[in-house]
């Protein structure tokens, strides 16, 4: 055996090894054995398995995940909302008008009632009072403060504590699989690009979500991309096919979503050719989250679930499929 | 020696001589020593020496080029207005009216100068009639045939043949550095992305362009991505840091162009902090390609070429600095 031979016999074991260890270790250890886990991995098995049927070149492999409520919580209410009244709270010393007028009596008054009846006419005049009028570097400074202090109201944790653990898992298993793991939220595309990466893995350019007008102005001799208060794009519903055409320019081979936002995005992924996943997470867990579905302001799933099995997606239930729900429980 | 020392060995050894082959071996072969390939090598040296005070991480390494006149011919005219004027010509039989009716008899009769004169708005009726009205995915096929057969006037060759070889080489160069790159151009995304990939190595989700409203319908059961005539948004001048703030959401490190519809691109991204690289390819080459700035309907540059030197931006002769224009001369 020449010594040429000999690395090559070396090599050999060591990637038969390593390839066996993987094989060997649970990819999804918060997930309970079932047929979530299972639809998943045949899924990833069927479409990365070369000369197979359904295999996909890892270029197409495309997975999109909706946010709220998908990776992370969304009750008692959307966390950029959390954050729009915490900012009304913040520049109210240097606005002393809003003591007197609505909406923002409301937010500074915690009277969460008279803040619904302002509809959604009231919450786009608190998006625009804290999410314009700043530029794009600003707001990303903004979130990034916030986001690094803020509480939960209930389980007071960092929000970033609060995404779920099996989510964090299947996201890592498509990537060590060649997918592209896209976020398509409906939330705003800048409040979420400052911890998506760190927290999800998923860099800036994979995130698609709403967003406002910017505009691009030379401003005392500085480059700057300035925010308006006026909504460019939102990334919801029948949004999230056209979000998913323009900033990725491919049909996504599985889609994760949980409420009829997601509707579209999971109809869509799934009516491509060969073997598509569609996935609704289902919160029926008020002891270890929350349990709402089709009579909720924040995450309503309704028609999913009605048409959820004669479509051949799957419905996750965090209660039966999770294991373990938040990282460091 | 152990066997274990001598693999060890045996690995470092090959890991030396393969880092010292590409040590040697010049990355950018078809550029001309001189200032425009010095300040190339420079920065990239710069932001990917670790320790250096110009080092940037990975992630952050965001190249962005211009398509037209950038990366590919754009003379006598736009190819995508090429694609346009054939695609009247196709479905001429189906307009009987259009022997008789503005812009599109002038197109019949390749009349340029009537077209001319029907300026932009006769433009959009064009663009409306060729782009839109179809799915997504039909005018991905329709793009995809075209480009496969259709060849460029002069040069009697494929466009996708009319690619400049030294911004093939510098695209690749980058990406071995660390690199994203992406297109950021004033053309249709979706006639760019169905050929990106395969004649630049640039996947359609980092393709950012000029769109149309795309509508999300399920048609006849099918879920559909049914193109409009509406412009959704012009991904030129001031348009384009707004492209790239929406689609990358970084600001780039480097950025090339070739025209003044280049400039708000160049200069956002050299506004940035730490090194940066900001370079006009400048079309003075009428023996090998076309020569042309400061008057001209396709790719004008004129304010660029006045403000490049005080504001540190690099103009690449393409008559000094290329060796070679195109690819298998």
């Amino acid at each position: 055996m020449t010594f040429a031979h000999r690395l090559g016999a070396a090599i050999t074991a060591l990637v038969f090894l390593s390839s066996l260890a993987v094989a060997q270790s649970d990819p999804l250890p918060s997930w309970n054995d079932g047929a979530s886990k299972q639809a998943i991995v045949e899924f990833v098995e069927a479409v990365t398995t070369e000369g197979g049927a359904d295999y996909v070149a890892p270029g197409d492999r495309i997975a999109t995940f909706d946010n709220d409520g998908t990776l992370w919580v969304e009750h008692p209410m959307y966390t950029q909302l959390a954050f729009a009244l915490d900012r009304v709270k913040a520049m109210a010393p240097d606005h002393p008008e809003w003591k007197t007028t609505q909406p923002f009596k409301a937010v500074l008054d915690n009277d969460l009632e008279t803040l619904g009846e302002a509809g959604e006419k009231g919450l786009m005049e608190i998006v625009g009072a804290t999410h314009a009028g700043m530029s794009a570097a600003e707001f990303e400074k903004i979130v990034s403060e916030w986001i690094a202090t803020a509480k939960h109201p209930t389980f007071d944790k960092p929000y970033t504590d609060l995404v779920y653990q099996p989510m964090l898992e299947l996201l890592a298993y498509l990537r060590a699989n060649g997918f592209k793991t896209f976020i398509v939220s409906g939330g705003g595309i800048e409040f979420m690009r400052p911890w998506t990466e760190e927290i999800y893995g998923i860099p800036p350019e994979q995130v698609v979500g709403s967003s406002i007008q910017t505009d691009y102005k030379v401003i005392d001799g500085v480059p700057t991309l300035q925010r308006s208060a006026r909504i460019a794009f939102i990334d919801d519903k029948e949004g999230k096919p056209v979000g998913i055409l323009t900033h990725i320019g491919k049909r996504p081979l599985a889609a994760f979503g949980n409420s009829d936002g997601d509707y579209q995005m999971i109809e869509y992924s799934t009516a491509g050719d060969g073997k598509r996943l569609g996935m609704f997470v289902h919160h029926d867990d008020a002891d270890r989250e929350y349990a709402y579905d089709r009579d909720t302001h924040f995450g309503k799933l309704d028609k999913g679930l009605d048409d959820a099995s004669k479509e051949g997606w799957h419905i996750i239930s965090m209660k039966k499929d999770w294991k373990q729900v938040f990282p460091n429980e």
